[in-house]
């Protein structure tokens, strides 16, 4: 680019920023180029002068008519004029057009080309755009970056879902360049390390909660599952053994069965694969083998596994808090108060119930505050600030206290019904009763782990202590140096 | 500044950090000078001995009593000496006394002045304070930054609404070394842009809820309109017709009626305007002209109206779930049961009510669960780990769910009330039925969006295809190179 | 290290990163050291490999049988050699053992030494472990750093809790190198200033709540303290004056006394030390005198003051809620409305009561709702969006609105109970009663302190203003140059 070239832009690119006139001119307006006057190139055009900087559209045609729609202010040259003119090049272009880049290899050399491409589905090419772009264009600096936005994020700036901007390449200044641009359009970038990364970031914008789907598939199969086991227990049975029609109770009833029973279901779903976990390095004496692979999955899985509990147990709360307001119990206090009077029964009160009742509900409530308390730690600004002790404290110890008290709720809930026949309609036991086998395993094996002796070794291994290894490291509680 | 200054200097700024006596001694003690003695520098400055820089205060009378305020460890000199003995300098000043800059212009060249003033109100100069400096100093590198900061963030170190600082100017050196400092004493620097953006900056500190102004005025007058048009329907009726006193329903039975009717409006205004767009698009045929303004507005305060009508929406589960509670109710109970034997009437168990008001329940629980979390996923923390996919799946897809829920549980309120004679007291429609038009119409429209031709030509619209454009871009769904 | 050693090292380290084999090679792959191979270095070896890093491990006995420990891809070398082959060493040892360190001086001169290590207490040693490593390596640049990640995140990757790295040291060229591997390995990593911050970080893994330590005492002592005030009040006098067993009242009647009694009490310590300190600055005339460190503390905790009263809120809320579902509440209708009937009385309805109670309901809901407001606007992502004008609104305006409410609640609660002597069984006032003691205090000081006169001598002494000091400076408000 010649210095004529340069003073020319540069009034140019000063008259188009007209919010900025009463200021005194910036030392130097810096200009970028964007190839591809698509929709992404024109919105990115836009918001790169908004934010001060000359741009200048790479074109095949640049005196064609679509130019019509480059954002005023903007120069369109051809492609080869326009990689001249800037050292940072955006390709808006789609994957399959990027050979018209190979021609220009002298032009692109020690450019930084920033790859904004993504793909429709995974896996559509074997290897990340931003790689197959380095691999055409050799001699320049490949940063892959600003793909997780939307394009309307793009040409309207920053909002709250699309502050954040992933940047990888492999040369620290290029992406330093690029990271400069996005901070100044707003935007707060991370470098997320090497090019290699950049399949994962092409991923990124396709993704629709990856981890959120074992969860939810295990959310929704209980939860069905449950359903259609109560609707047969109670209502089909009711219809079946007295011809009684309470299909009515399956909007409030047994909703409000199902959502507890799930709940706990998955609340103990979310402390068993730790527990089993420990029992594993316990048994192979040693905390340097991989777990299997579907207990690392699992594992992986738990904080969703905790915060959709949550949400069951939420939904709980609700349907047993408006169980005075339903027509149905209404009726039946009315019912019950007038056949006391019309029989002339005397009620006689029963402490044991009402014990029985209020620790009830008081452990329920109990619990269910820890779990609001579990679900606030999990939420990213609150684990950020936390330390790494404090975490493991809340989401371990509090973890195991809300799932006690989740379970003894439960047990009061049964009571003595775990032993009377007429529990077991048709020979099979009520759901709640069910729910309560994993989480009862759960907190036995985990009595069992906080056992002094226990513990001990699970601690010392966690340390990095190994069985048999003792003869090498005589020092076993302090391996460190060697 | 000459070396033995500096040596004189060093030695001085060792002594005032007794906590680092035991720690062998930093390879240098960086200095900053701090232009004006008035709360605001001596807060500043004394933050900046304690974080271990070397203070310089530039004064007018540097011997003058005041200079007892000065923090131990300080060092007070006359405004040029000052200057001399530091590369950073804070002008801790208000605007109206820059002035006493200008004669300083030679010993202020080159130097990077920090800008930290603010004003009383918003457009009280005709440019922003830094851009004054700027011009009044032209030699100087100016730095906008720190004034977002409260004097008493300034004083104690950064507390949780405290953390960030934001930076402007032209010179990226001069950026990156306020804001090294800005690290060094614990807050977290964002760099801003050019100083064009300084007036932004000083407009923030003034500002008192901004995008909520709308959204508040709105739920505002809807509460307002809605209480008085309940309470002429209700009371003032009641009164009127039958002379009866029934004011003490304000306080619950009102309320907990203009609760659930501002926050279904809220709600659907919420997801309005966002159709009104897509029909705007599709009647031009093209998404590259800009909306309207008062559209535009909408649009940005669209979060804000959401999570007000959740406010709303808790508050109306609160009062729900208070009645059973409420004496007047307990008494109606009891009243009722006491009819029913003093009449000996029997009472018939009503299956459709039971379905009915089961149903009624259940969907405005599901609503609510809903509506959290929508609100949870607003929090800037959740927002920002989520990808733009993520985010408009649950804002657009879940947020019509739940408009959708909301509004069927005011349906089966209302029931068939609609079509009795005797809901419309006055000749008037009870609110819930004139809370339901709005977001009727919302879902109505959506559904038509939703249709597959209309779907597909939209989708073709956000992607950059144009009616009246296909000569010019043949391959329209892909016109990203021309 | 020679030109040859390293062209010998590329060509293994690239063969040691099998993900990358498909892209083009970068341009030179970075070689860090580790001095330790215990469980921390490992961990820290291997994530550094995955990162694309080539690792050298420092060991004493570099072929012992140990090293079969060593992730595969590393190298180890006896401690000199491998302190040549990289720039930046990270010291994955004991404090206890750093002595080895001694002789290499020569080799470790002008290298980066990172040093990871953590204490098992606080003030185990007289300085900081960093600080040690300096004084007994003064010529390599000493950077504190990733201690406060547990071992489980260094070998897994960030999680959660798990993001931040804080980063001291006193060369800024050191830190950055040190902050770029943080970042490649995922991290985001914080400068935190110079070398005397060691401590703090060395200190920080072992925190456990240090901040929440006072609130949750006050509230462990507030609760215990009203537990047996109210259980000898209600159940124990009930007992021994009437022989009446009502223990059953504890699980839910008196957590729900003394649930909102110590919420309410603790909102109210959470603004009295700010009207106190408003109060002190009075009567000093001045805000630049130190507040007594009590005082200091107590204002420190105040957002822990408030979360807790907020949770005790959220346990009363829910506990008031459940009443209608109780076993007693359901047995003591029956039982009411039964005698009605036999005693053949008529009910009147008192709409002054019906007016309270509705007041009552209304205060506590609009009181709790703004307390989840205060709640939700200190998480940190909330607060910190939030300009401090807004924090301060809502944290001081809408906070002391919250007390009025709840206390006006309280009030209400307890009516004309006040007067009545039947209320002080055994001479001792009731729960609410006492709890009512400091908000009244604090609504009435905090009165006092908006009256106009008192509220102008506020605003000028927070601006700077001082008692005695008119003639220092004669423009009292704007003291800023001088």
């Amino acid at each position: 680019m010649t210095g004529q070239e340069r003073s020319e832009e540069k009034s140019e690119c000063v008259s188009l920023s007209p919010m900025r006139e009463a200021v005194p001119a910036p030392p130097e307006c810096e200009r970028v180029c964007v190839f591809g006057t698509g929709d992404l190139g024109r919105s990115l055009g836009l918001r790169l002068l908004q934010a001060g900087y000359g741009v200048v559209f790479g074109s095949r045609r640049p005196h064609s008519s679509s130019s019509s729609l480059i954002p005023h202010g903007a120069q369109v040259l051809g492609h080869a004029a326009a990689a001249q003119s800037a050292h940072l090049i955006f390709i808006a272009v789609q994957r399959e057009h990027y050979d018209f880049l190979v021609p220009l290899a002298n032009q692109l050399k020690g450019k930084v080309l920033v790859d904004l491409s993504n793909n429709l589905r995974k896996n559509q090419y074997p290897e990340a755009n931003a790689e197959y772009l380095q691999s055409l264009v050799p001699g320049a600096e490949v940063v892959k970056g600003f793909n997780t936005l939307s394009a309307w994020s793009l040409q309207n700036g920053p909002s709250d879902a699309n502050r954040q901007v992933y940047i990888c390449g492999e040369s620290v200044e290029a992406k330093q360049a690029v990271m400069a641009v996005a901070t100044k359009l707003g935007f707060s970038a991370l470098d997320r390390g090497f090019l290699s990364v950049a399949r994962e970031l092409e991923d990124f914008p396709l993704q629709l909660f990856p981890q959120w789907r074992l969860p939810l598939y295990i959310a929704t199969g209980l939860s069905a599952a449950f359903f259609f086991y109560l609707l047969i227990r109670d209502i089909i049975y009711a219809y079946v053994t007295q011809g009684e029609d309470i299909s009515f109770r399956i909007m409030v009833s047994l909703a409000n069965k199902v959502c507890p029973i799930v709940s706990l279901i998955m609340l103990s779903l979310c402390y068993l694969p730790g527990v089993l976990a420990s029992f594993l390095q316990l048994y192979r004496g040693t905390k340097y083998r991989r777990f299997p692979d579907w207990l690392d999955r699992w594992m992986l899985c738990r904080k969703q596994l905790g915060l959709l509990a949550l949400g069951f147990a939420f939904l709980h709360v609700l349907y047993t808090l408006i169980i005075p307001i339903r027509y149905y119990v209404r009726f039946k206090a009315t019912e019950r108060t007038v056949s006391v009077i019309r029989e002339n029964r005397t009620t006689e009160f029963d402490t044991t119930a009402a014990w029985r009742g209020d620790s009830y509900l008081s452990l329920g409530i109990l619990g269910f505050s820890l779990y609001v308390l579990l679900g606030i730690t999990s939420l990213p600004s609150v684990s950020n600030v936390l330390s790494w002790r404090e975490f493991s404290f809340i989401q371990s110890k509090l973890g195991h206290l809300t799932l006690l008290l989740c379970t003894a709720h439960t047990y009061l809930y049964g009571w003595n019904k775990f032993l009377s026949s007429s529990t077991y309609k048709w020979y099979t036991p009520p759901g709640y009763m069910l729910c309560l086998v994993i989480p009862s395993v759960v907190l036995l094996l985990k009595l069992l782990l906080i056992t002094p002796c226990v513990d001990r070794t699970i601690t010392r291994i966690r340390q990095g202590w190994e069985r048999g290894a003792d003869q090498r490291n005589p020092k076993d509680s302090q391996p460190l140096i060697t």
